[in-house]
């Protein structure tokens, strides 16, 4: 088991330490569930009661909390910051080691870095070019003319497309795949002409991409991810999307094509967006709603009808499909009233 | 083709044989198609005319319903259920003879039990353990310290990560992703630092994960799906989210971290459950619903509004944006009318 | 860098050229953007004024748009698809070179068509087919007993599950699975048993499936997708669903069981069709509604609601809770009113 003094920690994360700094720290948890040889964080005032009855050997909190702390403390500005770094630490995760495997396909014209590991089952195409550090987990494909930023960690079994570009200290989920064409369709009669999908994608740095999320390349233009994305599951980006930096996408989101979305949104699981619009920079948009225009103005905005028991449910949808009705027949009782009030005086 | 006599069948199965036992059996087939050499099943009532006038060989039902019944018969206290054991007789999907295939990688530190097959270009890493009679097909990855229960089923293509568990008797279908990274982000200045997954999944026996689905690592404790839960293709499994046993949800739902969904809950297409909540045992979610709020008793629950044609929609939705205020115009009318029938009096 | 002559093109795709046919074609660019050396379309009245200031070389369009065109122009009856015929010339998607890659796994029992391309860490299981002129990526699965038809091109990392059938001239793009099982479950007590998924996958000839999109095999009959049908990422299609010539299939989609679509039809983003319910032919359904019943008739039809602020969205939901309240409130001040204008006269 790794463990790391609290000392060391606090040296290496620039930290202020409170208590005995021989304390040895084995792991990361929850002020709730953390054990003797855990560290936790402090959020703030919501979770005061767990923090007040944390086993945790150490948390991390700001200046102001030190008093309501039971244990060794690091005073951080940012807690929950701090403790992701202080977690990379115990991160398991497997770091493969420098090299080509025997069984990955690189082609003579694939340009790979020192440095660089190259897992099982692994194929590089012509031209395509691994920057120092990369990782690339088993069964990644890289395609021709790609380009992957230094340090960049591809885990496993994604597939980056031809002419793609991943930025620095990017990370791509299992089954990721960027530049994938997009949905581009000419109707002829009765049927489709496919359109050839001729731009790229480019991931900006330090960009994340989740498990089985798919990327589309441009039709004409790139589709852009700026640096700081991050991206969860099951996520579609369409052909000529722009993302623009330190957004983040929860799972099952769909963005239809060349929708802009703006620096530091936030769009919550299962959301929607329509093709061709502006999403302001600082929007929010919860979880499952559907935007359909363009948000001109940052503010959180929301759609959707949370459940309700079937039966109330059944009545309210059959009365939503009467609204425009019920709106009708409000107007026309105002009008009567007017009328039978001013007979009255 | 595979056959086997009504008689066989009866036996093999334990069920009660009506009708020429040396009749033989090469097909499955629904009431409606099947032919002379189909066995078919009757569910009940409402397919009452399809049994009169089916032309299978034979069907499975309950003793009651022999009487209405053209053909032979097997019956059985569960129809469907027995005849899920007699298909599986007729199941082509391809068996892999056990061994290892050349094209495998499979690290010296891996232990294979006798009796495994590890399809071409699998990869399987240092500490991972597969049991007796796990099947692993075409490009599937075991990534280093999971664990693979006996006679579980990798279809193709199916990633499990880094100390991951999977049970016994679990299919997992292609493009399956087990212990991706959860969504886990602190913020930091303007963008996000990752926060290091430190947690595994654990699916328990007898579970089933469609293909494309994606299950996410824990980011401290585990993300944990129980025995007997099947879910379907392309959904997604939050961090530290906990599954009940027997659970059943169907595609492109979304499940956000921390949720708690009780035992035997069956969740409809499409639907989304918010984070940090619980949804208590034998709850049935509909199709497309959302919550996002505990659901402390069982029950239907849906939310959502049904397609209408689109002009009455584009109506009905502006009034929506009204309701509040329609809703308060009535209970000025109801007050405007109460005291016009107070005047009257 | 590949270049044509308008002259050229004129020729190869039986377009009038007017303007100087010496001139040459480098790429495709949209009007607002092209350049010197590109050629665009126009798609109508709506892009007036991009045609009026495009620096493109050419520009295809229909005759009667000859006027307003300040460049060379190639004139189309169907612009659109005339400008996707000429991008194929300027696509820069690997060709693979036609041959088994060393690194595939080939079964002896496959047939593999002359000028067939076998990409590297391809595995094709017995009995499987490939026609003539097949295209197969880095890391495509084709299984037992499936056939892959003339032209089709299965980008990378695609799987096809056993005995199924892929049409000529298909493009699968990556993480693509097709014939997985489909969702069948009989319950058995408290849990569930899995029914066998006994049927096939069968894609016509000159359909697109778009990345990790999954399609399930049948459960006794076939999953069918007729020729020309076009769909998009991340979309679920469900055992035994038919979907008709030329319809087309936006991201994120789910079609669950049994369900039939008709041809010609169109849904968009994120949308929900319910199993067991038809959907007629040339019907449009868009992003994000919920279709729960059989569309008999063609139309356009929509649900959902859009994203409003927060706030308002917040007393919109409440008040929906309530609809059926109001409604009956309605009502009875209708009744009411007619009492006190009754009394009035």
């Amino acid at each position: 088991v790794k463990a790391h003094t609290l000392a060391e920690l606090a040296s290496r994360f620039g930290l202020d330490l409170r208590g005995d700094g021989e304390r040895r720290i084995t792991g990361m948890g929850s002020l709730e569930r953390a054990g003797p040889g855990d560290i936790a964080f402090y959020a703030g005032p919501r979770h005061a009661a767990a923090l007040a009855q944390t086993r945790a050997a150490a948390v991390i909190l700001r200046a102001g909390d030190l008093g309501a702390c039971p244990s060794a403390a690091l005073v951080a500005d940012n807690p929950h910051a701090a403790f992701a770094r202080v977690a990379a630490l115990f991160d398991r995760t497997p770091h493969l080691s420098s090299g080509v495997h025997p069984s990955a396909v690189v082609d003579a014209g694939a340009r790979i870095a020192p440095g660089v590991a190259v897992g099982p089952a692994c194929v590089i195409e012509a031209g395509a070019v691994l920057e120092e550090g990369v990782q690339l987990g088993p069964g990644c494909i890289v395609r021709a003319g790609s380009r992957i930023g230094a340090a960049s960690r591809l885990v496993a079994r994604v597939t980056v497309g031809h002419e793609c570009i991943v930025g620095r200290r990017c990370v791509l989920q299992p089954g990721a795949v960027i530049g994938s064409d997009g949905f581009g369709l000419a109707r002829d009669g009765e049927g489709w002409v496919k359109v050839p999908q001729l731009g790229r994608v480019r991931l900006g740095d330090d960009v994340e991409i989740g498990a089985n999320t798919t990327v589309d390349r441009g039709a004409l233009e790139d589709t852009v991810i700026e640096d700081g994305v991050k991206i969860d599951n099951l996520v579609q980006v369409a052909h000529n999307v722009r993302i623009g930096r330190h957004s983040a996408i929860a799972a099952c989101v769909g963005i239809a094509g060349s929708a802009h979305i703006g620096a530091r949104v936030q769009i919550g699981g299962a959301a929607g967006v329509a093709g061709h619009l502006t999403v302001a920079d600082d929007t929010v948009l919860t979880a499952m709603s559907m935007t359909t225009h363009t948000i001109a103005e940052a503010g959180v905005y929301s759609s959707g009808t949370g459940i309700m028991p079937n039966a109330l449910w059944r009545r309210s949808v059959a009365r939503f499909r009467q609204l425009d009705d019920l709106a009708r027949r409000l107007k026309a009782l105002e009008r009567r009233l007017d009328g039978v009030e001013g007979d009255d005086r």
